[in-house]
This record gives C-alpha cells, structure tokens and sequence, in this order.
C-alpha cells in the first residue's frame, strides 16, 4: 500500500514522535524463542485470578446488553464510587466528582500532557523516570528537566537546586512528575518526609505534581510499612497534586482501566480531552473491575501479589550475590517490579544489552529512563514477570554477557 | 477537594477543548427518566449477540492469561489477520503492516489529529460533520473549513469552490475528513463517482483524505447496492486514504475496538503516538472481537442489524409522514442510524430541543453539525436505539413541541 512518501504531512508532534524503549523490547521479545525477559515491567500471568473473572465476566454479561453499551466519558458510575472508597483507603478524599476513569494510566499521562503543556513549557521529571512519562510529556513538546533520585527517592536538595538553576533563566516549571512507590525504574520509596516537602515545593513554586502510583499496593510486607506508601496527595491541601493509579498492577493490565483523581475543575477538563481521545473506556473492562473490587477480588489477591512478588525479588537478590556480587551494584527494593542495577565500571549499557542478546537474555538499558542523556551505567531488571527458576537462569545469563565484555574495552568505553 | 482555581495551568489545547454536544445530550438521558431519545447513535442494546459473547468470554478467559495480559500497541495479532481479511472483502488490498487497531474509531481520528495536524493547519469537514471529528481537530487546533453535502454526499463542486478559495487566501488544506456511508449526521451516501471524485481532487491538490466508515455494513438490503458501500480507499492508487472502521456499530460500542488502514509508514507514525496514548486497546476486548469474527457471529448478525435498522427506519418516516408531513422535510437514509430533517420555516433547533425536553424527548441540535455555525434549521433523529412502539411516540413528542412554538415567534426568529 506504500506508493510514496508521505512524511511532509507529518506535524511537528507526528514528526518528534517518542517511541517507547520499552515496548521495542516486547517486540523483540515476542520474535525470539527462549528467551528470558527482564525487560518489560509485566505482572505475572499465572497470578491473575482468571476462574474469577471468568465467573463475573458471565455474570455481567447477562441481562440487558448495557454491559457493552456505550458508557459515560468520565466512568461507570458505580466503578467512580468504588475508586472514591479506594481513595479513601489511601488517605485521599476523593468524590466521584474528582474523579476520572482512564484507559490505563497511560492515558492520565497523556490527558495531563495535552492539558496542561504547552510545547516549550518545562516539566520536571526524575532522573531516571518511567518512559511512557517521558513520552507523554516530549509528544506535548515539553522541556524536559531532570532532577536526581536518592536513596529516599527524589532529592528535594536537588529539586531546590534545579528549580532555582531554571529560575535564575527565568523559566518556571509547570509540573513535577513523580513515580513515589517503588519508581519505575529505581523501585525506590519516596519517603514521608520527603512527600510534604514536595507538597511545601509545589506551593512555594506555583507547580503542579502529577503523581503516579501503581505500584503502591505492592509493598512487601515486614519491610515497608503500609503507611510508608500513603500517597502524596493525600497531604495536598491547596489541589495541586493530580494523583494517578491503575489497576494494571493488581488485576490485569489487559483491561486498561487506570483513574485520576484531581481537583474537580481539572478533572472536567481532562474529561472533555478524553471525550475526544477515546470517547471512553471500556464499558466491560470498568464492570469487570468494578465487579472484582466488590467481590474482594482484588482484597484477597493483594497480599498474594504482595508475596509472590517479594519471592521473585529474593531470587534475584540471591541470584545477583551469588553470581554478581562485587560486579554490579544494586539497592533492594522493597516493593514493586524492579531492580535497577549500577554496571561495573566502563561498562556500558547498551553494549551488555547486545551480549546479552547473544545469550537469550533481555532488560532494558537504564539510559532509556535518563532524560538528560546519561544512565548508560546502569540496567533495569524486572523480576515480576519471570518464575524463580528463570530468575536464576536469567543471571547467569547476565553474568555470561558481562564475562564476554571484549578485552580492552574497560580502557576506551570508561 | 477543589481549594483554588488552577485554570492558569492550562495549555491552549486545555483552555480551548470542544466539548461533544452529543455526550451533553446522553447525560440530560441518563439523568431523567421515561425520556425517549433520537439524540445519541447508539446501536440497540437488544441486538447485541450476548450469549455468543458470553460463550466467547468464557473460551477466552480459560487458559494462559495471556487474554488479560499486556499486549502489542499495533494490536493482537490475529485481529490485525483478521482484520486485512476484513478489509479485502471491502475491496481494500491491506496487510498488517497497513492497520492498526485502535480504541474505537474516536482514537483514529485523535491520532490523525494529533500526527498530521500543526495548529492553524486547514481540514476540510463536511457541512454538517460528525461531532467526534470536530472535537479531534479542533483539539489539535485546526482552522476547520466546511464543504457543503448535498443529495450524493459531499458536494465536489463545492469541495473545488472551497478549495479555490483557501488557495487564493494561501491556504492549502492538509486534509480532508468525510464520512461517504449513511453519513452522520445526514444519512447521506456518497456516490462512487464522487468517491472517484475525491480522490482525483486529492491527487490534485496534494491532500490526504480520513475515510470515516462506521455504518457501511448497514446499508438496507434492497435500496442500495452492497458495492454502493465500496470505500473510497479501495481507489486509492497513491495512499492518501487514512481509512477509519469500528466494530462499535456492528458488534457492539463497549469493546472501544476500531482500526485504521493506512499507508504503511503512516500507520507507524500513528502506532508510535498509541503507544503513549493509551500503550494499546484492551486485549480481552480484542480478543472477544476476534474470536466474534472468526466464528462467523459478525457475519451472522449483519443481516439481522440491517433489516431491524431499516424497521426502525421504516418506522420513523411512517410517523413523521404520519403526524409531520408538510412541516418537516427530510430525505430518507438507505442505510446508517440517522434521519436528517428540516426545520419549518423560523424555527430554531435550540429553541425546539428546549421544548422537546419538556416533552420528554431528546434529539440533537443539527447546528452541532456546522463548523460554519449554520444549521439552526435541522435537527438529527437517530431511530438506531428506539423501538418502533417508541419511536412513534417520540415523533408524536416531537410533533406536539413543534406545535407548542409560541405565537409569533416565526416572524422574529425567520
């Protein structure tokens, strides 16, 4: 069908397109056989609580059709009430009139991308960060400015020093992006004290914080308290905070059902964006996570999830100390999908990415979170997605590519 | 949780975001009871092949999980299989790397608006267009210029008149956004000639065209010849067609499954601005719709969908014969949801939609349609989601609030 070249059609968006890292890795994943992929931050499949659904997918599926009906932009009324009673669970009081239902939350980012950026405004975002953020925002056209994640999460000092460097420019951020539960790609925890001082930022500076979270309910239990995860927003006294989540993390992702919960006059706003995006989520996906929530589903499933995955994150700690240590460098995570790994020096990683191929392996290179163009020391390897057995598969795979680095190269990559 | 007013975060695209008069109108539906309403093309409910989708689910949702998983942003991939199939049976020669399925026909249009569209770019749109596609260009901020349709469809000699006098202004039309089958909100069909036409206009003038084809399964048997559907894109030698389909009409609209079939480099682009969009289309629904084609239930209930729309058709133009004749005009849809009628002289459609809703009924202001801010003499009747019992009730309505026009009103509103 391709008869010419059709790219002086292309807008300045069509042409700056950001494709996602990430999801290259899925395709190439797909096409090869026997591979082990650390790459893309996947729940695991054998932990969706399919006989449930099946049960309540032939319930909701009886009756009068509207369960395939067109439905209402801004949710299915009872799923709005649901997620106003999730809020609250979460510290945040949240109505159902700030509230949105979005295709996954990947469709937040992009409603608040469309919404609120104008091409050239600035947003910051962590250095590293989750890439559909990073595509969101670059496909709005932002300046994209990094600010450095610590061991407590993002680094108010360098927040303070990045805000002021932009100032002294005369430029002022338009929002802070933050991932605060066990951040893709770091697995880090902002910390409490860290969540009110962002607020105390945004209020100081006039921002906005657009906050995601969907791997809060995924703390593992005995080492991070529940408390620990308590959203930024639920501090956010003056609206500045637009909080996303998702239900990709603790049911399924296929459903693509995520929700904002923001100031009222903001959430009308992207409600109108969505109307014209998608019309509306859909209608079976909301009723069969609506249905789950209030079945307890999603209740009893939890604390598995939260087992399983700590489970999977020991076998690759133990993997990574009995095949790596002293190589790679790496903070546990305490709750989540990730382990974000420091190369040994001189290393870089896209060269590793390329042997580990070789091996059947695959991650994702850490430069592709860094926004500023550095990161190339350092990997993300989910261990959500992956049984035990092939976590410690994996890592030796890992070590084999690292032990095939050609000689000499420490000298002229370091 | 509303403390102050954010409004000053806004983008151009936020502060100047369309709202969908149709979606105004479904919410005055659900907020009042025994309201008949024309307003919203919705298909009907009772039509809806639930037991087979029922069974369907119940196939689907056995087995891996891989039904509820992430999935491929370009779409599962045996829909996009089944997909080009689809497209050859309407004469369009399409591979997978031509389609991408969308979440509804309403992200099509987004993701043109968004890849093509530069702010102040021209789209033509027909006089009157589909709502939807308003909203995605004028989100995009396109200037919008308007191509009458007449008794054929589009009107090529208006659509060179239009064109000759964007040219002498300097102004070249990016593209063009038409919907050929039982278009809405006319009902009106496009001939093949015409179709022809456009795209020798196209060629031409250096333009694309968006193929808007939601209701070409739905021709009524009998009146219109099955190639009278043919696409316009079963013409296109040079790939300037950007086709747009949905199972929304012929399925069902929850699923928000849809699909494009473009030029192949096109459709990357447009993959690439899904993937921060919304990552992809929910896989259960993908493969509910799947599976609904390959067992042949599509094909099964395109027959059935076509008779009943055209019962209800037949039941629309009985009543309005019946109880309007002489007051409204209007010319009869061989196909589609909607019947396109005419104002008697001095009336308003605002004006008359108040008065309905004080009978009850809802339809939609045909000025809605106009990006030229004409129209106030035509209303959309769609007959698609009344029962033939209602639909003469809710003529009977519309008849007693035409007939409630205060006295005098004609001289001034005329």
């Amino acid at each position: 069908m391709r008869a010419e070249n059709l790219d002086r059609f292309l807008s300045a968006t069509g042409r700056g397109l950001h494709a996602s890292a990430i999801r290259r890795m899925g395709t190439v994943a797909d096409r090869r056989a026997d591979v082990i992929s650390f790459a893309a931050g996947y729940p695991a499949t054998e932990l969706f609580p399919l006989e449930e659904l099946r049960a309540i997918a032939a319930d909701v599926l009886h009756g009068d059709g509207l369960a395939i009906q067109y439905g209402p932009t801004r949710g299915h009324a009872p799923l709005l009430e649901a997620l106003a009673e999730e809020m609250v669970k979460r510290s945040v009081a949240a109505e159902p009139p700030d509230l949105l239902v979005t295709t996954g939350s990947q469709q937040g980012l992009d409603l608040v991308a469309r919404v609120l950026v104008d091409p050239g405004d600035t947003v910051l975002v962590e250095l590293p960060t989750f890439t559909g953020g990073i595509s969101a925002f670059a496909n709005a056209q932002a300046r994209l400015a990094g600010v450095r994640v610590g061991a407590q999460g993002l680094d108010l000092d360098d927040l303070e020093g990045v805000t002021a460097s932009l100032r002294r420019d005369g430029i002022r951020p338009k929002l802070l992006y933050v991932v605060p539960n066990f951040q893709n790609p770091t697995g880090r925890l902002l910390s409490q004290p860290g969540r009110r001082g962002l607020i105390e930022w945004a209020d100081r500076h006039d921002c906005l914080i657009v906050e995601d979270d969907p791997y809060g309910a995924l703390y593992f239990e005995g080492e991070v308290a529940p408390d620990a995860v308590t959203p930024i927003k639920a501090g956010d006294a003056s609206g500045r905070v637009i909080y996303l989540s998702s239900f990709s993390k603790t049911l399924a992702p296929g459903f693509r059902v995520g929700w904002m919960a923001a100031d009222a006059r903001l959430i009308e706003r992207f409600e109108i964006a969505k109307q014209a995006a998608d019309l509306a989520s859909g209608t079976l996906d909301q009723r069969l996570v609506c249905e789950a929530m209030r079945r307890g589903v999603l209740d009893r499933l939890a604390p598995r999830l939260r087992a399983q995955y700590r489970s999977r994150r020991d076998a690759m700690t133990a993997a990574l100390r009995a095949r790596l240590d002293g190589r790679l460098t790496w903070i546990e995570p305490h709750g989540g999908f990730f382990l974000w790994a420091t190369l040994p020096p001189g290393e870089d990683d896209t060269a590793l990415l390329e042997r580990a191929l070789d091996e059947r392996l695959l991650f994702v290179t850490g430069s592709a979170f860094f926004v500023d163009g550095s990161g190339h020391d350092t990997i993300r390897l989910a261990f959500s997605a992956v049984s035990e057995a092939l976590i410690d598969e994996g890592v030796a795979r890992l070590a084999q590519a690292l032990d095939r680095r050609p000689v000499g190269s420490e000298a002229s990559d370091g």
